[in-house]
């Protein structure tokens, strides 16, 4: 594919500066795009790259003096690059139509444009949208509904009843729709208690690869639209995840607990049950969260505490061994202060 | 299905207070129940939804005035409500007896109503017995027994020789028996050491999604009867998990170690290797066990001290900013003391 | 299998002691080796086993005078088990040749002696080299290459594109090139950054269970030769993970952080993006890395420290509420010091 700099500057309303009619063929890193390779400038640590660069045209939040080639300057790179890289990039493989080697159930509605690879299974009664892709070893239960453009990557399963949206993404390995950890004990031993409900995921969702999401005990664990979570994430029964928010690689929000929209969840976070997660709110890397947190809040540490107050504390774990000597030491200095005092009480008396 | 309240009292061993022949057909939770559902009330948080419940009937543990409806008094609601809602929760999906579609070695023992879906694959000698069930994508390799009335859940891979008891479920996209992690150092690289044990699981387990049990170097890693672990539970070879224990999710437990009967291992805990942990002990979300711990002892942390000491010391990380502080002042305080205490000295000497 | 010891001590170049013609047909653990086995000691916390051992023949690293029967003095006994071991072990279970039910797509080179379960996808313009084994529900997709010898047990996947070299084992369901978790903010919601790169994973590589590893966003992920991954490891797009480093379960690598030779990550430790770990640094269990770590170093805790710091450190945090203790009875103590100070300097005004 070509396109002049001049159609780069319109799809990302930026502004050309330099020979508008460039061509470019396709976009890179700075150490590794050619001479027909548009490339991308906004992290000054980069700038060693940037000297060395082989690009033939930049896109640049502002004017940049190294680079000599045509710029395309524009407020936020980094969509902009997303925006030309999306053009560039190989769409994801499809099978062309519904392969007779994959096994559809009964009373299935599989919509147009449809792709279902060899060695996917579909249980009875579910629909399959317009435009979605099932990759080999796909397992769909009965009765689960899955939305227009979706893509599920190999050896996803979706449980019985599930719901999936629009443009979702779902990566390999994943599961939807597991039963939730709910057990009663009875004596020495735990009963299960059924789980009854379903999974929902909206539009514009992406799941990572080898994520768990557990049906609800009633009702339905809930993944708002535009969320995103990178791999192996848990995601317990019954938890409401808002829009756009995003969860990073190995935490895990346990049962009914409830993120607001565009909360940011760091990786190995672990969060209790029954918490609630105010809008846009930020938990840092391998907290715990124990107490519900406003929205806009920001906390780190396990139990979770506001993160500037975890920072300062956790600088003074380290001094921790300082502290014990400097507390020996004030209580040798004042003992020695006290029995100074009472000697010169003494001799004062003495003195008397 | 409809079951008369009498017969609900009956199931539960609990009282019938009101209409007894009340008929229910379904059980939720208060905010969805219908007028012909029973609902369940234990817990105080939820006083705003016993008020505005649309439900029928109720599971409480004493007679509720709040509710006006027949109720069914028993001790343990949380238990009556599993035991009733068992009985209306839809049985899990069955292929109806061993699809064409799926793949048998020779040698094989399936038992009588055994229901394998298309898209399974069982390895030679395997036996597979009466009433259970393997959902498309579960991979067994040679020589794997499986006991009754199990349930295993797509994409799931049980490796060779490996033994499951009777009604064991095992969550989509779980892996029993990869080989254990066991590689010695010869010079700067690492050299396998040959995985030869096998897992055995006991009856009544139940194993959550993308779980990874690996079979151990020699022996069996163990999971013994009644145990249930969440997802994206770790347990490495020669692992031993005593009857009736809790795994919480994105837990690791670290070879050789041994759980005794009915412990409870939070969420995110790791336990290092040959660790022994007492009947009953209770470990704290995202903790590290480097040491054993008896019998009944609970912990938090990492390393993991007594759970009592961690929520007074975590508590005091907090404030090490204000310790840091105060210390500063007792520094300054004392060198003033102790200045003023020599020139009191000096003065009194003078005097004298 | 039948092996005279003067052939297991030419195996593990160590000397015979006792009749060197004695026959052993297996190797077991100490409590499980039967006469016609040879055993191991090297740890001290097995000599109650090694007393009650029934072993016929033993490997040590001294002569044992606790053991009657012969001896093969080596001095790496691990090592010298594993290369035992290896010779009595089953080989992994392979298919005769190419199952007519697999799925093998156009353009694809297999070499010889390649083993293709049934139930294996393998998608057009790939290549699977000489005596490389697929299990059931392994799923290649297009343009992959796969090197000699290698292991992919049930249910992995390997994404478009990614390279797999020699003598490489993927354990069951793990993920190879699932898209890196890369987004661009716009307004409150994520737009999709796309991944264009691959995974390169070299020779005598292992990689766990339900591992993720992420494909480029530019260039490769690389996973460098010999290294060892525990099962449920993430690891994030762009990292490379230098020679024979190990990294323990549930771990997390974020993108584009850069591990040298040698390196071990513990159990459920984070390295957050962008650090570089040097050859041979080691990261205990657990910890958090938030700044790079020089060859050799050791850390420990969240945020990670210098290990021996931390083990201080973290003692100390078990005696905050005693240093709490103790500050608040030195403030109190230098309060009245202060004021007997002060009535004495009265006194002392009073006297004069």
């Amino acid at each position: 594919m070509e396109i002049p700099l001049i159609k780069v500057a319109e799809i990302v309303t930026g502004e050309c500066i330099g020979d508008e009619n460039f061509v470019i063929t396709g976009i890179n890193s700075l150490d590794q795009a050619g001479p027909s390779e548009i490339s991308f400038f906004s992290d000054r640590r980069y700038g060693e790259s940037l000297k060395n660069t082989k690009a033939g045209a930049l896109l640049v939040s502002e004017i940049n003096d190294e680079f000599r080639g045509p710029q395309v300057v524009t407020p936020h790179v980094e969509l902009a690059y997303s925006k030309i890289a999306v053009i560039f990039a190989m769409p994801p493989t499809r099978y062309p139509g519904i392969s007779a080697d994959a096994f559809i159930g009964e009373n299935c509605r599989l919509g147009e444009d449809v792709s279902i690879f060899p060695m996917v299974y579909v249980g009875e009664d579910s629909e399959i949208d317009d435009g979605t892709t099932l990759f080999p070893g796909v397992v769909i239960d009965e009765g689960v509904k899955i939305g227009k453009r979706s893509i599920l990557y190999p050896n996803v399963t979706v449980l019985r009843d599930c719901v999936i949206g629009n443009d979702v993404i779902v990566h390999a390995g994943a599961t939807i729709g597991s039963d939730g950890f709910g057990f009663v004990r009875n004596g020495s031993s735990s009963v299960k208690v059924p789980q009854t409900g379903i999974v929902q995921i909206d539009d514009h969702v992406e799941i990572g690869a080898n994520n768990c999401i557990d049906r609800a005990a009633f009702g339905k664990t809930w993944i708002k639209e535009g969320v995103k979570t990178d791999n192996l994430v848990q995601i317990a029964h019954n938890v409401v995840i808002g829009e756009h928010s995003i969860i990073v690689a190995l935490a895990g929000i346990s049962g009914s607990s409830q993120l607001g929209r565009g909360v940011v969840i760091g990786g190995q976070v672990g969060v209790i049950d029954h918490m609630e997660i105010g809008d846009g709110a930020m938990v840092g890397s391998q907290s715990g969260v124990a107490k519900s947190i406003p929205a806009g809040g920001v906390v780190s540490g396990t139990p979770a505490i506001d993160h500037r107050l975890w920072l300062r504390s956790t600088v003074m774990i380290a001094r921790l061994p300082q502290f014990s000597d400097r507390l020996r030491r004030l209580e040798k200095q004042v003992r020695e202060l006290e029995s100074r005092m009472t000697d010169d009480g003494g001799r004062t008396t003495d003195d008397g």
